[in-house]
Formats: C-alpha cells, sequence, structure tokens
C-alpha cells in the first residue's frame, strides 16, 4: 500500500482539526485499497503483524468494537479489547489511570469510546501514542463521517458543491457534528435539521433549520439520525408522534430531494420512528453499505496511524 | 481432509430436516479425524485460515459459546463474539439489523443462539451464508445432538435398535427436541420420560412415558436432562422433592436399564437434583467425553459448512 | 530461552510453598530475557505456539485478564476467556463442574482468579494441569509478588538485608501475604503495618505494626495497597477521615523511609486516600514499571509451567 504521496499524518484521529484535505483524500484512497483487500476470499494482509491495538470502551457498543476489531485483526494485529463496564472504572480508577496501566503493557495503538468529550484528546495528552477516537459523547465520532464521506463519493462521484441533509436530534449527536466538520472540507454544503428542541445554538459548517422541506429540497443525500426514544420518554419536546409527524423521513418527503438521492442511517435505526421502515430496504438505502465500507476505512485509518507515519517517519 | 465422498450437504445446520443419514455419517467420520487432531500436542490445523466467523449469542452460554470459539481457532479461522447482552438489540435494533450488520463486514459464517425458536431460520433467508444453529429457544440443539450421537456411537458401536432413554424436562428441552430428530435417523429408539407438566403433546421421534420405569428397562443409554430449577420455584408441578422422588436418576434405578448403560447429561449438572450426584464420575458416565467430543463434532460441522460445500462447488 | 540449570519447576503457580529460592531466582531471569523481547518492535515470540490457555475469571478484573491475555499471546500461545459473571456458575454448576468442563476442550494451562481461596489448589487437584493463581480471596496473588520482586530487584539490586514496608489494609489483602511469603525468601524483611482493624492476628513471613513511622523508618521500599472504600462505609473502623489522618503516605510521611526508597502500589489507585495522589508521578514511583513488568514475569511464569517443565520432563 502506498502512502508515499502523503508524507505526514497527524498521529491521532480525534477529530478533523488537524487533518487536511489532501490527507483526507490520500486516506480515503487508502480505504479504497482496503476495500479490494475486503473483495478478496481471504480478507487478510500482514500489514499490521506484531502491533498490538486496544479497543478501549468505557462506554458499550458491541457492533462498533466488532467493526474495529476485525478492521485491525485483518491486518494482522493482536487486539484485545477493555471495557469500562466490567474494568476498575467502577472502583474509583479514573480514566488517566485505567489508560497508563495498558500503556504500560506496550499497547501500539487505542481505538477509544466514551462517554465523555474530551477524554480522548486527554489520552493522547496522557499517552503519546495513536489514539483513534471511537465516539466521545455528544462530540465526535469521525470514523463515521469517513466512513458516510466514503460512501456518499461512491455513489456521487465528487462532494464538490453538494448539499447534505442531516435530519433527527442534532443536538446530541456525534455523528451530525463530525459529519459537519468533514463534508464542507470535501466541498459539501451541510443543512441540519430537527426540532428547535433538539438543534444545537450553533453548529460549526452546517446550516441550520427547523423545517424538513427546506432541508431535504434538492438534497444531494440525506442523512437520517438515530432517535434516542429514552430522551423523548424523558419529557423533552417534541413528543414521539409529534416528532414522527414532523420529521419522520418518509417516502413522500424523500421525493423533495433529488431523484434517487442516496439514504444514509449510522444505525442502529429505529423503524418507524425517525425513517420509514421500508426505505431501509429501497434502492437508494446505502444503509449496509456504509456498515461495509466502515470495515475498508477503519483498516485505512489504523494503517496510516500505525504504519503509513511510521515509514515517513523512518 | 476428504469430504469428497459426500458431494453435497446443506449450507446451514438448523435442524436435521435437510441432512440424510449418509450426511450425518459423513460429517460423524470427518469428527472422528478431528478427534485425531485433538489428540495431538499442536491442536491445530490450517483447514479454515482467512475465513472468519462470528459467534452471536442472542442468550448468554460462556461453555458453548468457548466451545464453538475453540473449534473454530483450532482450524485456524478468525472469531468475532457477539453478544446480545451488551448489544444494540437493548436499544431496539431488530435480530435482522443485527444479522445485516454483521454480514456488511464480511463474516462467513455464524453460529447464533437465540432465546427464540426460528432466529436461525431466518438469519440464513436474510444472510444467505453458513448458519450454526448454537441452540434456540426450546427447539433445536443440532450440535448437541450430534455429539450426543458420535458419543454413543463411540461406546455402542452402532445405534441401530438400540434403546436410548431422555430423561427430565422434556417439554423446554431443545437437546431432547433434536436427539429425538436424530437419533432415529441412526437406527436408534427414543424414549422421553418425564412428569406430564413436564412432557409435550407430542415429541417428533419419541415414544413418551411418565414412567420412569418403563423408559429406563433394558435401555441401552440414558440421557438425563438437567432441570430448571426457575421453572419449578414458578409454582409449575411437580415440586422439586416430588420430582426427585419419582424422576431423579439414581444408582438403584438405573440398574433398570441394560448392564454398564452409559449416562450422558448435556450440563450443566444440578447434582442430586435431576441425578445422583455421584452417577457423574460413575464409570458408565460419559459426561465429560461429551464435552470433549464436542470440539470434534463442532469442528467438522463448521469444517463442511465452510469448506466442504465450497470444494464440491467448485 | 534457557531453562536448562534450572531442571525442574513446580507444576503451578498457586503460592510459594512449593518453590525455593533458586527456581524463583530462575524464573526472574526468564523474566529479565521476556523484558528484552518487550522492548522489540515487534513483541512477539512463538514460544508457545499451539498451546491454549484459559483464563478464568470467577471475580471480574479487566486489567489483570488483559496482562494475562497479552502474556500468552506475545508467545502466540491461543488464549479463551472464561468469565464467571456470564457463566453457568449463576445456574449452580460447581467450580469443578466449570473447570472439567473447560478442561475436555483440551485447554493446557488455566490462569484462575476466585473469589474464595482455595480454588487453584482444588483447581490442580481436579485437572493435574498447569494453574497459575491470578489472586484467589484474601489469600495469594502470586504474580502480583514476582513482578513487586523483579521490581524491587530492578531497583535495589538485591533484596538481601533489605526493609521492605507495606502499608494499608493488611487484613484483606492477597498482594500483603503474598509479598510477606515471596520477598523473605530472597532475603527481604517485611513491616505490614495499618490500622488495628486492618492487621491479621499473624502474618507468616512478616512483622506486623499499627504504628506507620515504625514501619516507614528507613525502609528501603514502601509498598502502599489499596484501600477498599466498601469496606470503611460499612461501618468497619476506622473511618476514612480517620485512615486517612493516621495511615495515609504522604511526601512528609514517606521522608522517615531511605531516601529515594521506592514507592509500590498494586493498582488501582485512590488517590488521595490510600496514598497522597501526587505520589504516584514521584520520581521514587514505580506504579507503571510494575505493570509493565508484570508482562514480563507473566510470560516468564507461563513459559515455566508449560515449556520450561516439559523440556525438563523430555
Amino acid at each position: 500500500m502506498s502512502a508515499s504521496a502523503t508524507p505526514t499524518f497527524p498521529p491521532h484521529l480525534l477529530d478533523f482539526q488537524d487533518w487536511s484535505r489532501p490527507q483526507i483524500e490520500s486516506l480515503l484512497e487508502t480505504a479504497r485499497m482496503m476495500q479490494e483487500v475486503l473483495a478478496r476470499p481471504v480478507k487478510k494482509v500482514p500489514a499490521l503483524m506484531g502491533f498490538t491495538v486496544a479497543t478501549v470502551f468505557f462506554e458499550p457498543s458491541t457492533r462498533t468494537r466488532i467493526s474495529f476489531e476485525l478492521a485491525a485483526r485483518r491486518m494482522s494485529a493482536d487486539v484485545v479489547s477493555f471495557s469500562g463496564a466490567m474494568s476498575s472504572t467502577a472502583k474509583g480508577e479514573t480514566y488517566r489511570d485505567t489508560l497508563r496501566t495498558l500503556e504500560q503493557m506496550g499497547i501500539d495503538a487505542y481505538i477509544i469510546r466514551a462517554d465523555a468529550a474530551g477524554v480522548c484528546h486527554q489520552a493522547y495528552r496522557w499517552l503519546g501514542k495513536p489514539i483513534l477516537n471511537a465516539g466521545d459523547g455528544w462530540r465526535a465520532h469521525p470514523t463515521q463521517a469517513l466512513l458516510d464521506a466514503f460512501t456518499l463519493l461512491e455513489r456521487l462521484g465528487s462532494l464538490e458543491g453538494k448539499k447534505i441533509a442531516i435530519v433527527g436530534d442534532i443536538l446530541h449527536s456525534r455523528v451530525a457534528r463530525s459529519n459537519a466538520e468533514l463534508l464542507p472540507l470535501l466541498g459539501a454544503t451541510v443543512v441540519a435539521c430537527g426540532p428547535a428542541t433538539l438543534l444545537p445554538a450553533h453548529l460549526p459548517g452546517a446550516h441550520l433549520t427547523t423545517d424538513l422541506r427546506e432541508a431535504l429540497q434538492d438534497a444531494d443525500a440525506v442523512m437520517v439520525l438515530r432517535l434516542q426514544k429514552e430522551r423523548m420518554d424523558k419529557g423533552l419536546l417534541p413528543s414521539l408522534p409529534e416528532y414522527i409527524a414532523a420529521y419522520q423521513v418518509t417516502r413522500a418527503r424523500l421525493a423533495w430531494a433529488r431523484p434517487q438521492a442516496p439514504l444514509l442511517h449510522p444505525g442502529p435505526m429505529n423503524r418507524d420512528v425517525e425513517m420509514e421502515g421500508i426505505l431501509a430496504e429501497a434502492p437508494q438505502s446505502l444503509v449496509e453499505r456504509q456498515v461495509a465500507n466502515g470495515q475498508a476505512v477503519r483498516m485505512a485509518v489504523l494503517y496510516h496511524l500505525l504504519v503509513g507515519r511510521k515509514r515517513s517517519e523512518g
């Protein structure tokens, strides 16, 4: 795999603040190569042989953890899994002590999911090792945004001048935040839409609206976010029926967007809540393609953080 | 390993409806070869190198999961483990979405344990990939029946014309159902025995009786099932003391069967509940042999589903 | 790796009753070689290729489990993890049945953590396979003591005639018990210190005192134990403020020990409870070094139990 055209990369993927457009394009190019590996009968390369990667999930998420584990193992890395639920954090140990303890075991890279924003940034300060943010609080989920961008590029060819609508609970969504950061870097315009109670005051990189029609009108792609029913139950406005009436993405409403505009969802879906269930199987749905591309993108990120950078340092 | 004599196999092991006697005998023959692998100091072969197998346990069972994991890894497959307890199923995702998500990660075969019957059949319809049923609700647990058959054959030579008694909570037992399906295919007669409240109205492949003496009389082998104490506590008849008085398999009662009739139990045992505890260590107890044979049988099934079939397709 | 100078080793590491000083010194010498392996970019050797090791944790401890898993995998062993929480022990299966079940799957060595003393001894009697005690109740935690000794030797050169102070909840500490057993074998004197309610009546290998100054005075090294806050909350004397006032190891009190006396803690720490938080980062703190050395020591123990002994048998 050639990372030679792009001599330097950030030592971490916390968010996209330290990433330039050429670096991201190079990363996505590597992801395309990884996609070819994944199309082979034997989906395994020795790229990370001898490296040990830790998944450190202070917040449980089996599917994301498995996606990262498989990505690492398909490049022949060893993987150890630390999950906060079974850990001594419950016994009063701080994040820092947990991570420093793992560090003493000779981990080469950390894939961290945290229930609080900032843990990944801190982790890099504490450890000075490659850190991959697998989702921290409401703030960022950069590999999700990368796989969304990769999937959109695959379908649309380019994101230059494209309008991407993101619909749902924007306020609490790290996926919305990361996409609003990444997609404009690749030339797209992002419109984020939801009820006023689920919109932040300001979302860097996105235009905000409470008007679903405005958001979907002529959109080149539509990304629907999972609605946390728990939040609805807690009396936050609107009620679930009100939300569905005004914001559920249906076949009828999707007609406002461009013909065949691809439909994305980070999963897991609440069918017939944030999206008409049948749309998940519609031809324009890229929901499963997103998951498949997640493998390729996560392999590419791990490869660049562990090997791509080292080679350029050498 | 030669699967050449048996050109085609079902693409799944859901139950035994699609399996013929020659196919099962060929599978058990492969299991005997795997047993030889397991007798070596280095219990590892490269048969499934490059394949990724997922264990998907919607119902927890550490020992079964470990048995399958080891079987896969000893043939050099990669294994990822999904457990429902830690998953997003709790967050409203359906079985289908979970499995389709894993599918997008490039899994080659699925080992599924579910709390509901039919999930494995559905999984095959959804994914079209090799599915191995590791126990679904009350309905089927085919690798348990295969290892029971393998263990019985090892001891008895043949099952032709043999009488096998199954004693305990037949109603709720997938082990009983799968054995009643498999053992007659290999020539045996199955008698299933328990209190009337723990017998189904009808059990295909087995004769039913509430009379323990009738069941054990001249039996060539006796299989004792685990009694779910939880059920007894819920006021289902009989009470635990009543059950023990009438149905506990004791040394005295075992004398009704043929001399040295082998004694099986799928584990884990409630010592001195369904079976006199000391019998677990008696010479005719094959309880531990069953577990050891489980490794060989599970290796054989995975091998046939992943490699044996592919070769014949080529 | 040469284990040739020391022809025989105990078949288990339950505690140090069966270990002689030359055997322990040979083990620590192997650990030094493993340390060199861990300093390489590729921290992996084929020493245990083809062996399967089980971690069996009847009491959860993620960091200890990961440390052992990595140690085994870095020597190319396969590892399966059994955790009591997710197991059928909850369903009434005994320790014995769980271990015998695993045994039938062809495990070569067992790393066992138990909530009750004696489980590891029993395990050796039941299985006759290499058993590594990863902590059993209050009784023993021998690899922790070995890594403590290894870390002290690294800093102090020799333990001959050295005074080691152990401070904290001695009564409930398997770390204190194992260190009191091991360190005197290597020539050290151990003084164990805590409030009267947290001292045992007798601790073989150690002098007991309630006087912190007496314990720390001229100590060559100080080991601080984790205070289980749960116990304090349960009304056991002293209260947390009383404990801190009288027994917290602070910079001021550490001055009673020899200059630059190394400071150890088995982790995880309660910062500002048993130890002034800032001391964890002080130059004399070996807390992180302990964890790093844990890898080397655990690799050495597994190597000796699995390969070192076999070679000498051959």
